[in-house]
């Protein structure tokens, strides 16, 4: 199997997703609704199945690892990991800035990585050696010579427990310098990766992340000039802890870790 | 001059805003480039001349406040309230849920207001005594039956300062029971206020807006049947400090104002 039949395949595997979920965007539902599942439930439970059938079908020896649906062919060399719709929350509130992330990993390694919005027809894709594309054209990160002004973003700050958020502010500190409205952008899950591929966001850091949450993200952002990590720089590997920094300039990893270190240092 | 001419003209004042800011959406701009506007100051002078040219032409007589070239026949008792683009950091970073907001403030009460987002092709429209449109079909609020599940938004937790923050998350802890995962969706700006109108959010607040960051608001909600106040209740003057409430379901206005009032009791 070349990489260009997987990248082939990995754009099948979207456009299956973005079918499956395009009819429950800004469906109706009362909070109350206790009883159905959730038009985001419903949507994501439907494209990981719609994904799950043409894996069986075109690659029936590989593994696959999803959100919704769990593991198969645990050993397996190659493993698709898939996260039908990154950005529930995004998705809830009728916001299309959600994304269904698609990656391929090889011996444990992300070689293939899709971000698509489905209601926005936004595409990034990520493989191994090549130029990152978004919608099909070349993205590139941006320069960023100082941390003091440049634009960072995160989905949440409840997303951090109470040490993350100190280490946190430490960072929001030097990239602020005290202005509020200098701060972060909030919001915006796998998109904010995919807008630091194309050069409009500096650094993402976020805590938590599972390995379907940023697997997809890495291809992506460093086949664009970028890098990614977790806070004290190392790898993401499957044992990391799922505290992730992507950054759009690598010659600034330095200053960020040592911003988000500072603030333990601090107290 | 109708009511329904001077919805036509505010058609025509959104189209202009978007024709004037579309070119410098993900325009590239290194942060460095001090020398030079920023792409978002000058798609925001360029929508606001282009908005001032129309309503000079059409309406000489009327007062005009924008958020770039201040205020035009302060004492007409018509004045048109502009801000060609609300949620600027999310015009900056690339993210398509900024808006053009266009309000007619008759007597100091505004009886018109578009929310216009010009990249996706999305238009809130309310009017004094008229039911709310989203792209010309009616919007309506959704019930919300209790606080605890309720969906909130707000731009960002930078924009509190200490005190407000306080009531805030006294408001937050109501809504999310302590969970994380359930508390407020972040981003958004002018954005999540169509969608509350829309029926996908049931809470925004927010503190320190200006006139032209709400007057565009209060039609829309509340011709979707919604409310929008201050965080004790009352409407929102000219004289108020800027901290809104607007609420999908105002049966649950006192829960929402309780909620915000609980955490200062609490210190």
């Amino acid at each position: 199997m070349s990489l260009t039949d997987d990248i082939a395949l990995a754009h099948r595997l979207a456009d299956a997703a973005g079918a499956a979920i395009r009819p429950f965007f800004r469906a109706p539902y009362a909070i109350e609704d206790k009883a159905d599942a959730s038009p985001v439930t419903e949507a994501d439970r439907a494209a990981e199945r719609a994904m799950r059938a043409l894996l069986d079908a075109e690659r029936p020896r590989d593994g696959v690892v999803g959100e919704e649906y769990g593991t198969t062919r645990e050993g397996a060399a190659r493993q698709w990991v898939l996260d039908p719709i990154d950005g529930t929350r995004s998705f809830i509130v009728g916001r299309p800035i959600f994304g269904t992330l698609i990656a391929l990993m090889q011996d444990g390694w992300p070689v293939l990585g899709i971000i698509d919005q489905p209601i926005s027809g936004e595409r990034w894709v990520g493989a191994i050696g090549q130029a990152t594309t978004f919608n099909g054209k070349p993205a590139r990160t941006r320069a960023c010579r100082t941390l003091l002004g440049a634009q960072i973003a995160t989905t949440s700050p409840h997303l951090f427990d109470a040490h993350e958020g100190e280490h946190y502010l430490g960072l929001v500190a030097a990239v602020s310098g005290g202005q509020a409205r200098q701060g972060p952008v909030y919001g915006g899950d796998c998109y904010n990766y995919g807008l630091l591929a194309s050069g409009h966001i500096d650094i993402v850091v976020e805590a938590g992340l599972q390995l379907y949450d940023y697997a997809a993200l890495v291809p992506i952002v460093e086949g664009a000039g970028g890098h990614m990590c977790d806070w004290s720089g190392e790898p993401l590997t499957d044992a990391c802890d799922g505290n992730v920094i992507a950054i759009g300039d690598p010659a600034r990893l330095e200053d960020v870790i040592e911003a988000l270190a500072g603030a333990h240092h601090a107290h």
